[in-house]
């Protein structure tokens, strides 16, 4: 095992790697931005390093700083977590070059599959199931038209070096379809650096369902069963679940199988997420690969009772994987929310500040994992993501009864601060979520009234 | 179901069991002291009543104002959590009169199980092993002497009204037999209100082993498998766990089959706890039953995934157990850590005060249980638990390291306030917990130094 890590990255996400490390017995540095000094995994790290101002380009996504302070400092592996540098094989390559262990996939690995198009081509070879749409990056809008104009409306175009829900348009219909091609490859040029977009058949009322699999350096993946991530706004993923509601668990093990044969196929190692679009009709397309940790992994954590985290340091240190697929053995239900500091009054526009009121709820089967506390003053510079809550029970309707307690009793309060909470809970009070009849069409309508 | 549960206790236990009305959906009560305006469980519950002073024989334990409080407030049912008034038979039989449904065993089974004499025989009476000892209270301080001589010393002398840890001493010679006799008959008259002791053989080294039992109103009742509670501090709790380590699975298959038919044999209803000494020998010895819920019991319902309060909301309404005993099937390692507002530098003396920063430990599979907030005075007045911390992992050593990562995160300051947290962690450092060797002498050669 490691003796000593650097968490590149901040927020949640950085204090649930350091809680891995920490049981582990790995020792940790934090690097943080001046904004984010009194953060919460800076409190708790064993050693913390400034890198830089608030703006991510000058800290957070500043990979000489962050492999700097690996140097400084003796960490001999990072954990990027999500975001930031994470999806960046450049950066995973200069750090083994630094003889520092990345924390993720094999660089060339990560690579092919960050490219959607290249993606999609290497899943194609593997045998799975994808949406009709274009393998190679398209040439110019006229190919591109031809394109969609085959496949048949509505269809979606999506930056290839996209990810996260942004950069993509919906076209309905073919006369939008070269003015929108445009304006997502400006979109993708200006978010990602990268022009090149694809194209493939949209399916308005499908569900976002994603397969969780582990592999390790010598060859053995394993998949962890599903996650459905159907309630979305604007692409952004606010609840996620796992079993998926309603999909047969033949269909889940399908899909499992044939994440483990992508993950095989592509010399996977780490943890890594298989997404997937389910039709109404039960058939599952490949969407695209996640080379890291997801936000939604603890609700597979839950179920199946693997520590992901501890379970990527252990796949990065070359041990082999100590769970066989029959090993992994699914208990109940788990729901996760994510609980930002945004207005939904105000079309959810971030809303930070210090909160003067931070108590998070507890008891039976209830989990969060948040960078908040009492007196912390939320900066304005970063995702608005504060806190996740997740519920675990032997049903489905009871982890949502019992989200919907933990939501109740959780206070928030600060001067400007308002968050999702109450949001979220009128999703779950949705019929079709109680059902598990919604899809990624739910959020929107209940905006509407609906 | 009930439509409105009152919860006539304070502290983590009342939120514990606020937590599982809402989440089946029933509205609550809360009775408080003066003293507990501002507790947790006051801010989170339906409705509220103040039902007297501090001390609990004016709030608490004031039968009257609990009932008059249901009354009030149109209450169906009392929870009455552990102490206070859990164990009253009376009160349990005067809440039944009038028309409110105490949740717990019925009166005449706590009144037979509650005294530890009566309790004896009705376990001899169900082929259970006890201890030598005395079955009858004793008569008199010579036939009670003659008793202890014959079984040998060390003995134990015990309240037949006691509980909890309290109004006991142990007798290594037959010079201080007559003199310990005396003071704890004067103890229990204090503490209990009632004289009445017996006697028996003392285990120094034995292990503290109990069974979670639930049982429904149509003959059923099951196991929830062993917890190990031998880590205390002059008769204390301090950590439990479950499973017991090292004991064979057979040993507790068979202490779970006992404890089942000593409750079919009493007509036990709820949820309770039958306690069992565990000597070197791997023999076991029944010592009592807890006729409510333990401060432990969320250790079992981490490795079974079941909800033991709802359970015994469910079996009070009515319903039949809906699992069978093939149908508890532990997962993982569990432990529970009480964390008290005590100073061990001053010989645990209570050092409770306004809690200027609390923030509890999260993440995976770490529960905290408690009525703690940042700016929460503690009150002087009651015991000194402050939170439970639980953790879960596949095995014991997890268990253990997400405890002490858990606690090592556990940030609770304020002025004059002490907690026993880095004391815990203490404990569970120590070689012989680490290795499950440990007894109930641990913590005493602990504060010796070794």
């Amino acid at each position: 095992m490691f003796d000593k890590i650097l968490i590149a990255n901040r927020g949640e996400i950085a204090v649930r790697v350091l809680r891995a490390c920490r049981e582990l017995g790995v020792r940790t540095v934090a690097v943080h931005s001046t904004e984010d000094t009194e953060s919460a995994v800076v409190r708790l790290a064993d050693e913390s390093v400034r890198i830089g101002p608030a703006p991510p380009r000058q800290s957070y996504l500043n990979a000489a700083a962050v492999i700097e302070a690996a140097r400084i400092t003796g960490a001999d592996a990072i954990h990027p977590g999500y975001g930031f540098l994470s999806e960046d094989a450049d950066f995973a390559e200069v750090c083994h070059a630094e003889g520092i262990t990345f924390i993720g996939p094999p660089p060339p690995v990560m690579a092919r599959l960050g490219d959607k198009t290249s993606a999609r081509a290497a899943m194609t070879e593997a045998g799975l199931p994808l949406l009709p749409g274009s393998v190679e990056p398209l040439a110019d809008a006229e190919s591109a038209k031809r394109l969609a104009d085959g496949i048949g409306y509505p269809v979606i175009i999506k930056a290839a070096a996209g990810g996260g829900g942004r950069g993509m348009s919906i076209v309905d219909d073919a006369a939008e379809f070269t003015r929108a091609y445009q304006t997502t490859r400006a979109t993708a040029l200006q978010l990602f650096g990268d022009a090149r977009v694809y194209v493939e058949r949209y399916l308005p009322s499908a569900r976002h369902v994603e397969i969780q699999v582990l592999a390790d350096t010598h060859g053995n993946a394993i998949h962890l069963g599903e996650r459905d991530c159907s309630v979305q706004r604007r692409h952004q993923k606010l609840v996620e679940e796992t079993p998926a509601p309603g999909l047969p668990a033949e269909l889940t093990e399908r899909m499992g199988a044939a994440a483990v044969r992508g993950a095989l196929a592509t010399g996977y190692v780490g943890a890594g997420t298989f997404e997937f679009l389910v039709d109404t009709e039960n058939d599952f397309y490949f969407m695209e690969v996640n080379c890291r940790i997801q936000v939604e992994h603890p609700v597979t954590e839950m179920v199946t009772g693997v520590d992901l985290i501890a379970e990527q340091l252990r796949v990065a240190a070359g041990e082999r994987l100590r769970l066989r697929q029959q090993d992994v053995v699914g208990r109940g239900a788990a729901i996760e929310c994510r609980v930002n500091v945004e207005d939904p009054a105000r079309n959810f526009a971030p809303a930070p500040g210090t909160l003067t009121e931070f108590t998070p709820p507890g008891g039976p089967f209830v989990r969060v994992d948040t960078h908040g506390y009492t007196g912390y003053r939320v900066p304005a510079n970063y995702d608005s993501l504060l806190a996740k809550v997740i519920t675990w029970a032997p049903d489905r309707a009871g982890a949502i009864a019992r989200m919907r307690r933990a939501l109740a009793e959780f206070a928030v309060a600060g001067p400007g601060v308002h968050t999702t909470r109450e949001f979220l809970d009128r999703v779950l009070a949705h019929p079709d979520f109680a059902e598990g009849k919604h899809d990624t069409s739910l959020v929107a309508r209940l905006l509407e009234g609906h």
